[in-house]
């Protein structure tokens, strides 16, 4: 059994993939939308990201099975509160943020009265906004669902199918280890590649122009990454602090390590440390996560193109 | 004018790339080729990398007007040494290791008779050895030429024009420029990916699945750049030790702060860091070294793959 109609807070990226996905994948299901900013309603009423674009969140919500907040961490609180009085009893209440501690707390207490089951679906770009969307965004990617230990079962399976039914592959975990998980595959990372990009664009003996001009011996794609959205990123920290601080330990400790081989001069330690990480390489590539294409096989998940193979 | 016969040391990604680009662009110039390994020499033979795969440096140079090393930074003044007793006086030395200063000194210690005049074109991918190498990987990408203070400048102005041929923009600068700013654009992110990747692999909390799982939030970019070949970023290291550690210095620097501002909480700092590195990913776009569409244009570069637009 699917949900009758879902309603998405939040018109960007995510919330438009998923109106744009659902469209394409459960024709039998209604969706309705709502975004704070009007420009972007009035946009997302152009590409059609859900069959109705509300003008309030209580409108959006009031014939709601599943409601997905689709609005950057720090907010979803907030967003949450907003629908409380329009929300059917019966309406499962889920989300799509990236850190999943601080938001399960903030929408269960948003929202006391409904059964939430929070979720992850571990696919994005660099892109937001109510253009960014695409219908392949969540296919052979990974959703993780983080239930409270107490959760309704029959909602769970309907959340996992719901997601299923959109590409995605279905994992669950709590929220705690999710955030541990994130904070090395996707939350250091960022950081690292914000801070090199702003490291890289203050020196005084390197112009930027020269980082621009010679950024294809590797800068680049740190430079992509550093281009996600400020705002996202900055509530992702904030609302995953603990396990992005333990992490970034970690790594600042491997890389004193790595600094120390140099200074030294021990090239056998650099030279054990490059090999291990190039198997890690190859797994990825093996599990689909990653290709070695030249586009990455990042065509079979980008808009409007198809998979080619 | 240019080189009659030119002289490839090292078949793998780099001298493959060379030997297959002077065929396509350079019709009139003879190329020979030398390979410590057996394998790689008669794998060079098969793709016919050059036009004369030799058993011999020595028997590679004997003709030669100009020789390019294309070997592990580390190898360089040993390759060179090879070729010295075989080395027309008329022939100039170039090669194109990742950084100058340390290696315009082994090849000049090498090579005291002949004019040296050293190069990097700044274009690679993470993959090496004799299959490595495409005939478009220098198109529209930078080479950085450095002459000593003191250097033929017809020479010099051959070996522009002959970059220039293979399809690259040539910038001239001094080894010592180079290194500094070949550490921010493309070493420190090297070494960055492989901490982080690293430091991926020994936790505790997180098995290796589940990196590997969830590495499209992000970290699988990193693994694509820390698959690079273990000797010759070893050798990067070692060779610029000092301009890498002092810009590593800066990167920690601005991460502790970074670090400090998710500690206390300081969404702000966050947020106005976040907002100024988008606009370098913007200048990269727009300068052509890298791009917006789904294969970040790496198509344009790759192995067989012709420009899509
Ligand atoms: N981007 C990724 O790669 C990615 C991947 C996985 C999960 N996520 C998570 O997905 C969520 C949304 O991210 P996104 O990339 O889709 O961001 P996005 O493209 O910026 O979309 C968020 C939308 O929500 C709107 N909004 C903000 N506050 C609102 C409110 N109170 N009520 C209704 N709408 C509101 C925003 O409008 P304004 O722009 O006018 O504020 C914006 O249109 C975040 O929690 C993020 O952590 C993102
Ligand atoms: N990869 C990049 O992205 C990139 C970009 C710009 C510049 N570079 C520079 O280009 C140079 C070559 O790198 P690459 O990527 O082309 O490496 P590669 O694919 O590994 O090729 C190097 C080749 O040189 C051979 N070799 C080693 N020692 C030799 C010797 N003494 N005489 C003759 N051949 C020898 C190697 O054989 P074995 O494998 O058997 O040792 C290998 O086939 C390096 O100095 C690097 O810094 C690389």
């Amino acid at each position: 059994m699917s949900f009758g109609t879902v309603a998405i807070i939040g018109l960007g990226l995510q919330g438009g993939s998923i109106g744009l996905a659902v469209q394409e994948h459960l024709p039998g299901t209604q969706t309705t939308g709502y975004d704070l900013s009007p420009a972007h309603r009035a946009r997302a009423a152009e590409r059609a990201l859900v069959h109705r674009v509300c003008e309030t969140p209580a409108e959006a919500v009031e014939n709601a099975d599943l409601v997905i907040f689709c609005v950057p961490p720090g907010v979803m609180g907030l967003a949450a509160e907003q629908v409380r009085d329009a929300l059917p009893a019966r309406a499962l209440v889920s989300d799509v943020g990236s850190s999943k501690q601080a938001i399960s707390k903030a929408l269960g207490e948003a929202l006391p009265d409904h059964m939430v089951i929070p979720a992850h679906p571990v696919a994005g770009t660099e892109n937001s906004g109510p253009d960014a969307g695409f219908a392949h965004l969540f296919r052979n990617r990974w959703c993780i669902v983080t239930p409270a230990a107490r959760t309704d079962l029959v909602k769970l399976s309907e959340l996992v199918g719901f997601w299923e039914a959109l590409g995605a592959n279905v994992e669950i975990m709590t929220p705690e280890h999710h955030d541990l998980v994130l904070a090395v595959t996707s939350h250091v990372p960022h950081l690292i590649a914000y801070t090199i990009v702003g490291t890289a664009s203050d020196l005084e003996d390197v112009t930027q122009g020269e980082v621009i001009k010679y950024s294809a011996g590797g800068f680049r794609d740190f430079t992509r990454i550093a281009a996600s959205d400020p705002t996202m990123w900055r509530d992702v920290f904030l609302s995953n602090k603990e396990a992005v601080l333990t992490m970034l330990q970690r790594f600042t400790e491997d890389l004193t390590a790595l600094q120390r081989a140099i200074r030294v001069g021990d090239g056998q330690a650099l030279f054990d440390q490059f090999t291990r990480t190039r198997a890690i390489r190859r797994s990825i590539i093996e599990e689909g996560q990653d290709d070695s294409r030249p586009d990455f096989g990042r065509g079979d998940h980008e808009a409007g193109v198809d998979a080619a193979e």
